[in-house]
Order: C-alpha cells, then structure tokens, then sequence
C-alpha cells in the first residue's frame, strides 16, 4: 500500500478573502497540512482568529484560529506556499520565495504574463508547467513560481477550450462579478445596493490577455499565446460569489448548440491530472434549463470547481452564444491556487 | 396668448408597475387630466388608493387614491388612452378602444412589430408616425393605434440612432435589467437576493427585433427596418429601476471615442418634437468617469427620460464598445407611452 | 450489535420551501428513508425535479429529482409523514393521516395550540408528547399527531429555557426574519430590495402565545401553561435565512450577563433525546464578540439546529437583553419536525 | 414687503454622506447660500466635485462641484457654519468656530451631552436654545454651538414627545438602521448583504441618553432632564436611508391605540418654529395600515423631515407598542441640523 503524500504549507496573505477561502479548503486536503498564516504588519503576532475578520458562512477551523499570524518573510518551514497576497506586494515577495526554494503557487496577478512563468489551469494545460524549466534556467531559482487566472478568466477558458476544435476565432466577454471579488472591505454596500457598478479596474485588460496564454500551445519550452481577439467588459454586481459571463463566440467550423453542449459536456481534464485531490470529473457542467446558471443554485457545483455552462444558443452575430458561471474564490482563486500546488508537484513527479 | 391645450386621458392598466408611473408622471402634466384609471376584475369598483399596492417612493397622488377603478372597456370620457396592460390582454382591447376613436399609445407589445402600428420613440423616429395613414386606410379604425419599444430597447436604440451616419452593421447586447421591469409581484425575492437570473422571457427577441424597426426608413407610407443585425443576452439583477446595457458595435466606418461621444451629445430630437413636455434637450447624456453610468445614481438624468452613456471605448472585436442605461419604468415604459401621445397630438396638428 | 432503526417516510408539501429542506435534510438521515413526497394538484404525477421550483444552494438529490410527486392523499406506504402543508390545509389533512394510523409530524400551526396536541422543541419539552396518550383516549385515532412551532419561536424558547430557572415574568421580542420564513414566492423583490416590512400576517400572535405552552409543565397529563407574558413585533427584512430576535427579559431573580451565558452554554437537552441524530450537543451556542449573532455567519452552527445567543447585556427596563438567531428553516422549521419525529419515536420506545 | 433673510453658510466636512445631504438640501435653501465647503486635507485645493464621491440619486448641485474644498478652520467668509464632522475632529474644531464668533449647527455626537450646548430639535424642544445664555456666560464665546440629536434618536423622540402628557415611564426600542447612517465607506458589502449587523457601536448608549435630555425641561436656563428609562438593541440592515424603529411604551396613564394616534397627529411645533423653512406642518404622520411605515415608501414623508408612526398597538407587557422611521440623513442629521441653525436665528431675533 502507498504512502499518502503529505506536504508542509504556508499561505501568504491568509486573513485576506482569498486567504480565508484557503484556510477552508485546506481545512480537510489529504495531502497538504498548513503550518503557517503570514499576514501584514497590522496582523503579525496576534492569533489568526483575532487577527482575521472571517466572512465565511463555514466556521473558522478551530487549528487556524489559533495559530500566530507570521511576516510574509521567506523563513517559514514549509515546502509550499499559496500566495494570497495583493499583486503589488506579490511583485517584490513571491520571486523571493522562489529564490529561496519553495514551490510558489500564486494567484496574485504580477507574474502571470511574464514569459518563464506558468499561468496554468491543470484542466486546461498541465503542459506549460514545463515552463518551469525556464524559468529554471533564466531566474537561476531552486524553487518555483507558477501561477492561475483572474477569477472571471476561468469562467471563459473551460468552455473555449472545449471549443478551440472548432477554430475559436473572436469572443465577447460581458461578466457580471460578484463582490468577494474585490476583497474585504472592497465595495462599500452604499455603492452596491440597489446598484450596478460597471468598471472593475484593470479587470478588462485580463481577461482580453490571460485566455490568449492559456489557450496557447507550449512548443519548444515556451508558450505560443493562441489567435483569439477577446473584448470584455466588465461589471460589479450585488452577489456574494459567483462570477457569470454572457459569452459569444465566433468559430471557424460552425456547430450547433446542441454539438457545443456535446463537447463540453465531454471535455475531460488530462490524464495527469485526473486523479489530483482538486480536479472534478466533469470541469464543465452543461444545464438545459432557460434559467440557469445562477450564481446561488449553482456555484459549488464540483465543490465550486466546475464551471457551468447553460443557455447554449446560435448567435446572430457570430456563432455561438452561452452562459458561464465560476465560483470565483473556489475554481476562481483558492482552488485554482491549490490545483496548481497539485499539479506542480505532479509534473515534478513528487506525487 | 396661446390657449394652453387640454385632453382627457385615461390610465388603461392602472395598477401595475408602469401604471403607478404613469399615475406619477401625469401628476403634473400640462396637457393631460387623467379622468379615468382602468384595472382588472379584482379592483373594478374599488378606490385606486384600496385597489392598488403602490410600489413608488414618491407617494400616491391624493385625486387618483380617491378615483373608482373603472373596466377596461372603450366607455370612458377620454380622448386619449395610455396603455400598460399585459400584452394578452392588450392584443384583444387595445384595437377595440382604437376603433372607437380613441387615440391608444400603448406600452404592449401585442402590435409593436406590425405593418401598420408605429413603434415609436419620438426623438428617434418622429416620422414614423406616418403609418397612421396606413393604419386609417387598412383597419377603419376612427382612431388611432401607437406603441413604444421594449424598455431596454430604449438604451440601445438612442445611442445607435446617433452612431447610424456611421453605417451600424452588427451589435451585440448583454442586458442587466432591474426588478420593476418584471412588474409585480413579479421576480420572487427568494430568487434575487445573492443571484442573478440570466434568463428574461422573451426578451431576447424583441432586443433583436425591434431596433430594426425603430431606426429603419419611412419611404413611401410604409417602414423599411434597417439591414443591421443584433445579439442579446437578458439578465436579471437585484436593481429596484434601470437597465444597464453592455453593447459592441460594428460601424462600417471606424471613428474613435472621441467622436462617438462628440456624435451622441450632439444627437438631437427632431424639430418637432424639441418642444414636447416629454422632450429632453439632451436625449443621450455621455459621461467620461471610468465608473459610469450607474442605475441608482443616473437613472434619473433628464427626469428619467434621458438615455446614459459612459465607458465608450474601441472593441478588439467589434468598432467601439460602452454602456447605456436607460431608466426601464420611464423612458422604456411610462414616460415612453406619455412621449408618443404627445408626439401624435403634433403630428395630428392638435397641438 | 444493534440494528439500525429503519423507518419509511413521507413528506407532505414536498415543492415548498420547508418541503424542499426536507428533502435535503433527508438526503443522508441515519433512520428515514424517503418513499413518498407529495404536492399539489399542479404538481401531481410530475417528477419532483421537474414540479419543484428548487431553490437550495444544494443540489436536489437524484432520488427526490426522479420520485413522482403524489397527492396528498394517507394512502402513502410510509409510516411516518413530516408535514410542511400550509396551515389551511394542513387543518383538514393532517387529522386524516393521523386517524389512518401514520406517525404525523407538523410544522403547520393548524393544530399547535390543540389542548391535546404536543406542541414540541424535543431539547426543551420532551415530556409534552405524554399528550399523546390524552389525544389517543379523546380522538380514536390510531396515529399520532405532533407539531412543532413557528420558526422565530424557536430563537426565543430555548434561551428563555435555559433563564425558567430564575423566573420569567415578562419578555420583549422584536425580530428580523429572512425571505425564506414567507416560502416560495412568498414577499415579491420590489417590496424588500432597499427595504423592511414591519409586519408578518400572524406572527406576533404565535409569538405571544406558543411559547407559554412549550415552556408549560406537564402535569396530570395535560400542558400547564407557563405564567410568562411577551410582547412581539415581527419584521421582515432582506436576508435569505436566519430569523435574529432582539430580546428583553424580566426575570424574577435579577442575575448578571456572565450568569446568563453560563446557564446558557450549560443547557443541555433532557437525557432521552441527546442522542436522537437531530439533536446537538450544544442548543444553545454563545458567543461574545460584539457584533454576533449574525445570520449568514452563524444560522448553520449545529448544522443549523443550534440556536446562537449574543451581546448578552444588562437591560435598563428590564433584567436582561440579548440577540438570538436562529436557522428559520432548519431548527424553525424543516429539522424541527424531523427531530419531534426522531422524539416520538423514542417516546413510543420504537428506537 | 419684507426683506428677505439672507446668510453665509458654510458646511464644514461637506465630503461625506452627511455633507453631501446639507449640499443638496441648501441647493434651494430660501435663507441660506453656500460659501464654503471644507474637508481632510486630502480634499483641500480640490473641487468639491472631484474630491467628493458623490453619492446621492439627485445629481450634484454645479456650485457645488465646482467650490474648491477649503480647511476646517475658523477662516471663512460666513456667519453659520453646519458640521457634519466626525465627532473626534468636532470635538477639537467646533469649540474654535464658536469662539471666533460662528453660529455653529452640529450633528457631531461630541457635544451633545454638555450641560450648557443645547440639544435641541426645534418641534420639540425649541425652548432649549436658551441654554444659549449658559453657553456664553461660561464659555466666554462670541459665537454659538447647538446640536442635534443621533439619527435613529429622532424616530423616538417626536413619538415620545406627544406621549409625554401621559407620563412616559420606561420606553423599548429596537431599531433596523440603514446603511447611510454608517457613512461612507462605511459598511463594506460583503457584511451586509444577506446578513443583518446587531451592533453599532456606540449608539444604544445615545438612544439610551439623548431623549431625556430632549424631553427635559427647561428651567431656570438649565436642561432639567426627563426621569423616562430606556433600552436600546441597536441592528444595521440592507437599506440605503430610512431608520426604522420597534417601540414599546409604559405610560402612566393606560390610553388606547386610537388616542395615541389622535395624540401623534395632533402634535403640533411650537408657535415659534412653525414658519421656518424646514418645518413641517405634520412633524409626526401616522398611517393606519398593517404594514406601514416602510422605508423605501415613507421616508420622504414632508420632504423626508417628518416622523412616520405605524402599527400602532396595544403592548401586552407595556401600555403600547409602535413602529416608526426617520430619514436618519435628513430629519436625522442634514435636515436637522439645518433646522437648529434656523431656529437658533429665531431665537436670537435674527429672522
């Protein structure tokens, strides 16, 4: 009988929402154990459960209340760490972990276009991992950095990848972005109740480039960014979680809704990452109801790890026209992070 | 000294959501006296204040609270009906009280799309109105039947009308429309709250159909729908009024940003019209914040009768993509039907 | 080794909101097996997932999704039937069902006031449900029928259980209560986005009397009602579950808040019922942040079956004030009656 | 004919919620005419419309935004000035603008309490502006500070007020406080929705505390303070404006429900404060149906400065219970304190 793998974990920037996501995921995962919270200045010293405003309707894991908040300093005694940290602090932090020989799985968005690092959905292309070696190469680091999307971008990438068969040629992204998305405190109620705010900063320019590295091809140990032109645009609205994306396609093939549901339906992660503890059977659940999905009924389908598709339609102006919805502190953050962790050590060949 | 004109107007509908506004709004009009409000069999006979659940902020005005709720039968003292019933229920009265003489402007969408019933909104296609002739010639009817678009129409037909010297080709639309737009009771709030709908009934089909009509030709008696081509995508969101509209658009001419803004401040109603009480100087308000339009905070720009437009930018996709906000209970419903009965009036020369 | 009880239910009013808790809280329960859910006229010989409007973050299970909707009819092969029919209804069928012999147990509150009835929280009266034997002599039924009570009683019992020891003599109640507390569709979106209601039709009177009956003594067969005398005012407002009770007491004994919380946290349930699966080890959960109870964090302690006490206080007109909170669905409702099911059960010596 | 009263006014910390209510309710003021808007340093230099994140449905006055933000301090070119400063920067700067000669109207907590500043709301206690005589004797001030009372204060006092004759004894309040009261950013969104807060600090001691002085009398140039007791449970809910309020009353003389109401309808201001522009005839309105008050639809009854009393009812612990609400940012705070400066001017002969 095998030996279960086991991991010592830190989470960098863990009384954040995000943070807070990892702590409960990580409450119960079979192979990594969390051995350290750092958290800023204002937290450092004090017990995470006095330390950390917690927001989730989960109650705070008794173990992590209790632990003493630590510096996001490189001395931590762990092999990995799941940054959570914002992208400007993440910018000057986590290449210094990476230096220092811990495996970096970051969702901060600093690092995710730069040439040698991973921007990696395991269930979409395990493959740039390989990328690593690169990075090996040029940072002349022991350890590693790779890192996910932007929560809204994963809403998008599953279903198009199920789709890039057919020639994905031109995508519009319109996204309607829940609040824990902006963090805590993020949006003030008076600015959101009875109230739609249309601008995320920055959030546009993303989701245009992320999918491009995503969806490309890793060819020769580096990543060649796919064809695709995205336009997104972008709003704030008065949900808690869920992130949903209005989604229309232009493909070189032209399918029906009915082939389109097909293949996602069948689009299945790569065998390598299969059987890591975060990947779902099924990344993309395909509903046939007029009305679905809803961010409330559906968001933790997969544990909040699938992302759900549903009124597939003929477009009038390009192909395709479909609904997406991700859990976007789930699949869209803690868990894409945590996926990450997996599948790195995957293609390292330590699990 | 003119004689200031005066008409008899009756509410049909009067209970629901546009009819409290149209309650509101006729409080002080200046050419109109509401002598008689109209509702189902459930409040015929009782006082309108008894009969009706007023959902409005602004309170209930003390003549209509006293008026007895009438049947919506064509024997009412009045000149002038507006219309806010249901569209079933509208497609069987609403030729009745057209036949009988009375000038209908109807926010139904039983007769939007027919040859001969105008779909109007005055500071678009005030000509339009001409198919009244043909309405005469075809259905000897002694008066006259007119319609107003779908309320989210509102927001995208305006900013389009000012874009058409441009050539329109191809728009795609995401919706995220408020509650009043349900009428009541409507979206149930179990529903909403946390959650977003991505589904409107027959919503959809109309935002694809109707701006053709609206923004084509009247050339010779009859209305030539324009040759651009639409996408939509409806969602409902916890907003109590106004409807935020994503929209792209293809222009066979490329004009930047600036010119598109230039284009829409400047767009102007027709002469006839500029002097209508329902009239705006500026049909479409254009705002340069990154963060606007918002529906709490604009909705009411030009006393909810002018159109909000903000986040013009060029689209990788498409020519130039923002968003419009319209306020759906006024300028898409009730302020719609008011505007319309005006603009007939000047085009009958009755004022 | 023993064997595990085993018993076939059925649950009345199955598509509603307490009905659909049911079927979720069902799902895994050690004892019940689900064979029967019923509906109405609408409803019937539909499959439940295509009859039930679901609206539970979780998903409904396949078993329910597929059962054929039933009337609600005691011809149910089922030896137990959880009632959640609206209370009009409930007056004519539950009779039916007991007097064929099933083991009915009720969240409508037809008959929560009967003098022969037990009107239940298993943690605070089991005794009560010697009533049985009075309602057997009086009503030749061969079932049974008990009834829980209405859902924000139950925020208020349980701690004022815990204070009977010091003599209750007055209480002021003034709640806050969820969407879900008003079923399905229960308060339309445009009545409560941006707003309260301070009336629930009925609700203070339940509140003013059922509590006096649960906290009554059993003696003599019959239910002695307690001497206290309380005060509600009911308020709706916009959250989706968790019914928080701001409450006064008088005590006869004038003890500190330490004390409270102490005689608090120290409730236990009465021996026969600590171990039935719907009972928690700790009923009443105290908590001395400032700002708690709060209803998305705290309505799931116990999984839902604890109530949660806080800001214990000195009262200034009285002895004390708090703030409970309780699941409205889960302990004010759909667990209730499972539990007072599990407890008849256990009274009747079956398990 | 007589002359028109005309002042200098100026709103010191005219950024925030509070500020952006006095700018827009002195946009038509018939006395009074802005001259100076002050703010944090952050602001000073900047034009109101910039530094200032508007948030008001009505647009922003164009003085207004384009008044450069000036320094809190006793330097500008009016007679009045109206703080709406937080109470720590109040309690520093408020004593220096009446020292330098100021006419200063306060919504600050910070001196509310002091036995020689009037806390005063001019229907009730006009008579407490005396103290003003105090004030000088003591203070040796050649201007004026008066005070309002906290928001939510407002909703009980004018009840209470028309009580008084019947001997108010002790007095229960509960309150569901909206979101403006917290200011801006105030409550972040992820607190609140779907979520109740029962706590806010520091605000059940000045519900506990404000109306006995308020209600005191006035005697030999002293505050002599009303012997009534009150407890306070204090709640933040999803609404944007409008403070509503549980109360229960014990009087010493038993009256009914309907002499309540006639006693609350019939509560008139004194003589002297009638005619002042922020008066309203009917400073108490009471609606007799179930559900009513409800914020978003009553609170901008009398232009949002009157007190809406509903659910009028006998108390079975107490002599009778009600509902009522205020616009805590106009009655309870811009409107207020506008009103005190009004009355103050009065009261010195000035208008």
């Amino acid at each position: 009988m095998s030996v279960k793998p086991s991991f010592r974990v830190a989470i960098l920037g863990a009384t954040g929402m995000v943070g807070q996501w990892l702590v409960h995921l990580l409450d119960h995962h079979p192979w990594f154990r969390v051995v350290a919270l750092t958290g800023s200045d204002r937290s450092v010293g004090r017990p995470y459960g006095e330390a950390c405003r917690w927001l989730l309707g989960a109650p705070m894991p008794e173990w992590a209340a209790q632990m003493i908040v630590r510096p996001t300093e490189p001395e931590l005694d762990a092999e990995i760490v799941i940054s959570a940290l914002p992208s400007e602090i993440a910018r000057e932090v986590e290449p210094r972990f990476a230096a220092a020989g811990y495996l970096v799985a970051s969702n901060a968005s600093a690092y995710r276009m730069a040439e040698d690092v991973p921007l990696v959905m395991p269930d979409v292309n395990f493959d740039h991992i390989g990328l690593i070696a690169r990075q090996r190469a040029t940072r002349n680091w022991s350890g590693t950095l790779l890192t996910n999307p932007n929560c809204t971008t994963t809403a998008a990438v599953l279903p198009l990848k199920a789709l890039m068969p057919y020639g994905v040629r031109r995508v519009h992204l319109v996204s309607l972005q829940a609040l824990s998305g902006a963090g805590y405190p993020g949006v003030p109620s008076l600015e959101i109740v009875d109230n739609i705010l249309p601008y995320i900063p920055g959030e546009e320019e993303k989701l245009e480039r992320e999918p491009r590295k995503l969806l490309g091809r890793f060819v020769d140990g580096a990543v060649e960014e796919a064809g695709l032109v995205i336009s997104a645009q972008t709003n704030r609205v008065p949900t808690l979680d869920g992130h949903l994306v209005c989604i229309s396609v232009e493909l070189e093939e032209a399918i029906s809704p009915e082939e389109t549901m097909r293949a996602m339906r069948g689009y299945r992660p790569p065998e390598e990452v299969a059987d890591l503890p975060s990947a779902v059977a099924q990344p993309i659940v395909v509903r046939t109801e007029p009305d679905r999905p809803q961010p409330r009924l559906d968001r933790m389908a997969g544990d909040g790890m699938s992302v759900v598709v549903g009124r597939v339609q003929r477009c009038p102006v390009f192909t395709l026209k479909f609904v997406a919805l991700t859990h976007n502190t789930i699949r869209g953050a803690a868990g894409a992070a945590l996926f990450n962790a997996e599948a790195a050590l995957r293609w390292m060949g330590k699990v």
